[in-house]
């Protein structure tokens, strides 16, 4: 079906319900939404899968985060331990999770479970305070672990896909992005994080103005060059993911400034790549609202959130529940005799 | 257990999980605050009950409505046939259903299902644009009705309850709520409610306006008789369930705009009835941002519903499931050495 003969079919279904109309608000708009974006007049919101791809970062070495990179591979540990937060979010939720490691530094699992993949094509990246992150190649080889993971989602069955991640550092890759893509100043574009104290939120900031300014001269003519300076192995892969899974039949929910730094990567590089996604929340991260109306997309949830792993797409699925089940009210017309 | 020292404890449980601390926002908020609701370290999100509270309203008569009082009936068996909004969002959300009849003008069903209460001690109320709503002895009637709730939720083994109202031209008496008990001008506190076209929603300003000015006189001396003047049965049904329920060890989640006119009639009435209470969201209704704030109350979702019945309260209910389902995450010192 056309995405927008679905979602016109939708809209009509539910205009046509027991209650008044658009009394449903956005859980109304998220039915639509979903049925635009699988091509459906019949959207789902499962089988639901996330898929939280995991790096390191060099400009650790900067003084940029508040957590050394080995909590990285200690945070995949307890991801397959099923001890971490997206682990209780997904459970709660009942979603579907994928771990995919497109390059931290860490040791191999010993006891990989089944939804951990090693999908590192190197690992790490160089210090962007210093010279470029990624090569080109390094982003286009992470970029298509990303590419894969859209496609095995559609052919496993999936509905919906969930896009988040791990990465000690990344909101540092993730604020040049946001300042190089969606015009916001370094300085705003350099939040807490994960809990920067003010001594390594000023060194972020300046890393941040820094690189950002030095890559820029690049964006007009070589795009991918510039943004594979200033980013990262998973952030990659997650642009990929959504400009893949944005020509599948899927639902794609957005969790926080990380992902949204990736989803502006990807629009950039494939123009059309969020046109259908749902941002699922607006994280405390203070750019975030920036990004996300760059892309002219309103979250769902503003919960003060900043974990990342996907919690805060994961605090949106049941809202996706919601928005299918109002399809089953009973219309109006089965009410009134005509 | 003391509410407080088990929301103490619940707190320093969760600021000792693997994550940054408060990195989950407004999650962690909400299982304090329903340690703190239900006295417990071990705070539960699940049984949970929705209880609609069903009226008529006299006020219809003088056109403050885009539906006739009949609706009122018929949506009470399109609820007991299982295919209104709240029965789609009940079951969505895990959430059983209670459906109270506190003074629909509606002839009883036929075939009352197992969640259905005939509690009416009267039927609708006087228009209110010419006089008391309801007399104090009314007003006590349908109170007690919802006290009974309370404790039959309680007794019925339910954690959580939520309150809920159907009732054709109800918004106007929580309107006049709103402007007697949260410093709201009448003119604000009359919204569109389910739909008012423009000469409609000028009859119901004019309505709020002059009742509202009429019982002021007797809000200090009477309160209760000046609150009975501009209420409903729901309402004040509503009132003593949420009265009773703070004194319950349940958590208790508020829907809309009517709602929320109980709530401060509640906490007029019996001071620290809401002191626990979650608001569920904020709905579409324009004055409701300021009737949750007079209480103190901050909304979990906006999502521009407007529609009542409890659905409100039964979008956010997946976040009571997650805020305890944080609480299972691996401890920090589970991972490090000491």
């Amino acid at each position: 079906m056309i995405p927008e003969d679905a979602a016109a079919h939708v809209r009509a279904g539910i205009d046509g319900l027991a209650k008044p109309r658009g009394s449903l608000g956005r859980l109304e708009d998220l039915a639509v939404a979903l049925a635009r974006a699988q091509a459906s007049e019949h959207p789902r919101s499962t089988p639901r899968r996330l898929v939280v791809f995991a790096a390191d970062h060099g400009c650790v070495a900067s003084g940029v985060s508040a957590w050394p990179s080995e909590i990285t591979g200690a945070m995949i540990g307890l991801m397959l331990a099923g001890g971490a937060s997206c682990n209780a979010l997904a459970r709660a939720t009942g979603t579907d999770l994928r771990l995919v490691d497109a390059g931290s530094l860490a040791d191999a699992p010993r006891d990989p479970s089944a939804f951990y993949r090693d999908g590192r094509e190197g690992r790490g990246s160089a210090d962007l305070a210093h010279g470029a992150a990624l090569s080109v190649a390094e982003w286009d080889a992470a970029w298509r672990v990303g590419v894969e993971e859209a496609d095995r989602a559609l052919a496993q069955g999936y509905a919906v896909v969930a896009v988040g991640e791990m990465g000690i550092g990344n909101t540092t890759p993730a604020a040049c992005l946001t300042a190089l893509l969606a015009d916001v100043p370094p300085e705003v574009a350099a939040g807490p994080g994960a809990g920067a104290d003010a001594d390594t939120l000023a060194r972020k900031r300046a890393v941040v103005a820094a690189a950002t300014g030095r890559e820029r001269q690049h964006l007009a003519a070589d795009p991918k060059r510039a943004i594979a300076a200033l980013a990262g192995r998973e952030i990659a892969a997650m642009a990929g993911f959504l400009a893949r899974a944005a020509d599948l039949p899927l639902g794609v929910v957005l969790d926080g400034y990380v992902t949204t730094a990736a989803a502006l990567a990807a629009e950039r590089l494939a123009p059309g790549s969020t046109a259908r996604v749902i941002a699922g929340h607006r994280s405390a991260e203070p750019a975030h609202a920036a990004a996300l109306a760059h892309l002219g997309l309103v979250p769902l949830l503003e919960l003060d959130m900043r974990l990342g792993e996907g919690t805060g797409a994961l605090a949106a699925m049941p809202l996706l529940d919601m928005a299918v089940a109002i399809l089953g009210v009973t219309p109006l017309a089965a009410l009134a005799p005509a």
